[in-house]
C-alpha cells in the first residue's frame, strides 16, 4: 500500500504519470498567473481600479506556493539537498517577498522572480529531443566558462581604463562627474548599448570614445568565437557519447530513439543536475 | 486540347514556360509598385498633392490582386491547401486592408504586408544555385528551432527579472513607471538597442543596468554559436545528400550540375515546402 | 633599350623594383596627405585660419592625381580595362570633385573618396602572407554572396512590415510621421543602433518595438553563421589548392614558402582580380 | 647559502613556493585596493568627506609600488628586458601619475591604469587548465592579426567615406559641423552604439544613415567569422601539439595531466611571452 507521502512524491516528482503531469501543468499556470498579477499590479491605473483583487491574488498564490514548498521538503528523500538546489532556492525566494512586504513596502514587486520557476517547463517537456538539445547547450556553455572568465576579466580592465581616461579628458562639466559614472559610460559604450545620456563633448573625448566603440565592436567576436567552437565540438561529442546497448555502436543523434545499426532501443538521455 | 483552367494553371504555377515567367515578372513589378504607392501615400506632403492618384492606384492594385487570388483558388488542384499555405495567407492579407479601410480608416497602410509577396521572387529565380543556398539556410535554421527556443525562453526570464529589479530600485520618478515599462527598458538594454528614452539615474540602478548590458553583450554569442554550428553542419550534409543517379557517388556541391566522377547530369534540387 | 613608356610602366605597375616601390610609398603618402587636408578644411576654425593653404593643397593634389591618372592610361596595355576596373573608377572619382566644385560649391568635400585609393597599400605589402589572408577572406565573402543576398532581402521585407505597423500603431503624433520615416526607425532599431530620435510612446507601440528589437538581436546570428562557415571552409580549401610543383603534394599553409614534403619552392599566391 | 637577491627573486618571480604565492596574493589585494581608492576619490561627495585619507592612501600605494618596481629591477637577471616588457611598462605607468600630479593636477586619476597590473592574477592561478585556455585564446587571436588588420583598415575607409558623405548631405546645421565630427558620427553608427547626440534630420541623410547602419550590422559577421574559425582551429592544433614523452602519442586535451594511452605524466603547458 502506498503511503500519503509516497503518493505526493509521485505527484510532485513524477513526470510520467497522469497525476504528475497534471500537477506540473497546474503549477506552471499558477506561476504564470502570479507573475502577470504582480506585473499588472505595478501599473498605477490598474492598481487604483483593481488593487484589492491583486492583493488577494498575491496572498493566495504566496500561501499556495508556501504550502507547495513545505510539501516538497516533506516528501523529498533528502530535504536539505532540495533546499540548497537551484530550484529549491528559487522556490524559497518566490514566497519571501510577500512576507517581507509586510515590513518593507514595495518588496513584493520582486515576486517576479517567480518567473524563474517557469524554467521547470523543460521538465514537463521531458522529451528526448529537448533534453538532448538542452544538454548540448549546457555542455558547451560549461566548457567555455574558463575562457569566458579570462575574456570578461580582460574586458573589465579595459572598461576601467577607458572610464578613467574619459573622466580625466572630459571632466565633470560634460556629465563624467566621477570615475564610477565614467565606468558606467564605458560599459554603455563598449557593449554598444549607447543610451546617449552621457556622451563626450570635446574632440579629444570623442576620439577616445571612438576607440572604445571600435574596441567593443571588435571584441564581441571573441566570446562568440569561443561559444561557437564549443557548440560545434559539443555536437560531435554528444553524438559520439551515445552508445547502443546492443551492438555498442557509438555516434547516434541526440533525438534518435533506436540504434541505426541493430535497431535496439537506445537509453534515454538524462539531464544532468538537480531536479 | 488544353482547357482554360489548365492554361492558367500553366501560367500561374509554371516557371519554365515563357508565359509563366512573364506572369511572375509582371506580378513582382505590380507588388513593388503597390508597396511604393502605399509608402508614398503616407507622406503628408505627397498625399495632399497626389491623394486622388494614390487612391485610384490602391483600388486598382487591390482589385487586380483580388482577381489573381480568385484565379489561383480556381486553378489550384487543392484550393484549401493553397488557401492555408504561407503564400495563400499572405495573398489574402494583401487585399483585405483596402476593404477594411472602408470601415476602419488608416488600416490601408497595412497593405505594405504585400512586401511579403515579393518573396516569390526566389521562385522566379528557380536556379539550382539559389535553391541550394536557400535550402541549406532553411535546413540549418529549422534544425536550430529547439535550441533557439530554449535560449529565447531563458532570455525572457532574465528580462522579466531585470525589469522588475529596476522598477523596485529606480522607481516611478525616473521613468520606470511600471513593471511592463521596465521590461520594455530591459529589452531595449539587453538587445543593445539603447534608445535612451528611459535610463537609470541612481548609482545602484546604473550598476544593475551595467549588469544587464554585459549580460546582453555576452549572450548574443549563444544564438550565433547555435546557428553557425548548424550552418557548418548543413553545408556538409547538403553535399553528402546529393547522389549521382549514374555511379551513386555522393558529396556534390549544391551548385554542381554534373557528377564529378562519371559526368551524368545530377537531378535538380527541389525546394521543399508549399508553392 | 627601354622606352619612356616601358620605364613608367615598370615604375607604376612594378612592385619588385626599387623605383616601383618608391612610387607606391610616395603615392600612399600623397593620398593620406590629401585626405587629411580635405578633412581639416571642413573644420570652420581651421578653414578661416588656413583656408588659402588648403585651397592650394587641394588643387596641387588634384593636378598631381590627374597627371598620374593620365600616365596610367597611357602606359596601360589595355587602357579601357584599367579605366573600368575598381581602382580605375576610384582614381577618376578622386579627381572629379575638385573640378565639380568650380560649379557646385561643397562637392570638393567628396574628395575623401580618395581614402579608397589607400587600399592600394595591400599591393605595396605584396607579401605572400598578406596575399594569402586577403585571398582567403575574399574567397569566403564572394562565396557567401547568394546566401547573404537571400538574408538581406528577407530582412528588408521584415523592416518594411515593422515600419508600416508602427506607423499605423503610433501615428504621426509620436514622430512616426510617414511610412518611409517609420522604416528609418525600423532600420535604426533592428540593426540595434537605437539613436532614440524616434521612439515608441504607446504601450502597444513599445510591444511591437520590443518584438522588432528581439528580431534584430536574434537574426544577426544568421549572417555571422554564414560568413563563419565559409571562412572555416576557405581555410581548408586554400590549404588544399596549393600544390607543390615538385611532388604534387597538396595541403600547404597560405604562408608556406617551401613544400613541406620535398622542399621545392612553392609558387607565390596571386591575388585574383584587376590591378 | 641563498643571497638576499636570490631570496627576493624567489619571492617575486616564484609561484610554487608559499612565500611567492603569498607575495602574489598581497600584491593583487594592494592593486585592487589602490584602484578602488582612486575611483572613490573621484566621487566629489566622498572626496570632501575623506579627501585626506585618499591622499595618504594614494601616496602609500605609490611608494609601495615604487619600492616593488625597484626591487624587481634589482633582482631581475636582465633588468632592461623586464623594463621593456608589457608588465614592466605597466608597472612603471602605475606609479608615474602620482608624481606627475604634483605638477599637473588631475593626472593622478590615471592611476587606474593599475588595473592592468591585476592581469597578473592569471600568473597566480598558474594551473594547467587556465594556462591551456589562455594559450588557446592567445594563439587564435595572434593568428588572426593580419586578417583583422585588413578588415579594420577597410572599415576605416568605409567610415571616412560615410562621414564625408553625411557632412555634404546634412551640413553643419544638423550637427554635422565638420568632417572629423561626421566621422565620429559614422563610428557611433557603424559600431551600432548609436548615442543619438548627432542624428540625420533630412530624408536623404536618413537614407545614407540607414545604409551605414546596415553595413555596420552586416560586417560584424566578418571579424566574428575570422576569430571563430581560428579558435576552432586552435582547439584542434592545441590538442595535436601536446605530445606524451612516454609513447609520443599526440592529441591530448589542454587540461589533461596524464597521457591517455600510457599514463605518463604530461609536461605542463607553459605560457609563451614575458613575465
Amino acid at each position: 500500500m502506498e503511503t500519503l507521502r509516497q503518493r505526493w512524491q509521485r505527484i510532485i516528482f513524477g513526470t510520467d504519470t497522469p497525476a504528475g503531469q497534471l500537477f506540473d501543468v497546474i503549477l506552471i499556470i499558477a506561476i504564470l498567473g502570479s507573475v502577470v498579477a504582480v506585473m499588472l499590479d505595478s501599473v498605477s491605473s490598474l492598481r487604483s481600479a483593481y488593487g484589492a483583487t491583486f492583493y488577494v491574488l498575491e496572498w493566495f498564490f504566496t500561501l499556495l506556493f508556501t504550502l507547495e514548498y513545505m510539501v516538497r521538503l516533506w516528501v523529498s528523500e533528502r530535504p536539505l539537498r532540495y533546499a540548497r538546489s537551484f530550484f529549491g532556492i528559487v522556490d524559497l525566494l518566490s514566497i519571501i517577498p510577500t512576507y517581507l512586504s509586510l515590513f518593507i513596502p514595495g518588496s513584493n514587486y520582486l515576486l517576479t522572480i517567480r518567473a524563474l520557476r517557469v524554467l521547470r517547463v523543460f521538465r514537463v517537456m521531458k522529451l528526448a529531443k529537448f533534453m538532448g538539445e538542452a544538454n548540448q547547450l549546457g555542455i558547451a556553455l560549461i566548457r567555455t566558462r574558463r575562457k569566458i572568465a579570462i575574456f570578461m576579466f580582460s574586458v573589465f580592465v579595459v572598461i576601467i581604463i577607458f572610464g578613467s581616461l574619459m573622466y580625466v579628458v572630459e571632466g565633470p562639466h560634460n556629465g563624467f562627474t566621477s570615475i564610477p559614472r565614467s565606468i558606467y559610460w564605458a560599459i554603455v559604450t563598449i557593449t554598444t548599448v549607447g543610451y546617449g545620456d552621457i556622451s563626450p563633448q570635446t574632440p579629444f573625448g570623442q576620439l577616445i570614445a571612438s576607440m572604445a566603440m571600435i574596441t567593443g565592436y571588435a571584441i564581441i567576436a571573441v566570446p562568440t568565437g569561443i561559444v561557437t567552437a564549443e557548440i560545434s565540438a559539443a555536437r560531435v561529442s554528444m553524438r559520439y557519447e551515445r552508445e547502443c546497448p546492443g551492438c555498442h555502436r557509438h555516434n547516434h543523434d541526440p533525438d534518435a530513439r533506436f540504434c541505426l545499426q541493430c535497431g535496439t532501443e537506445l537509453p534515454k538521455l538524462s539531464l544532468k543536475g538537480e531536479d
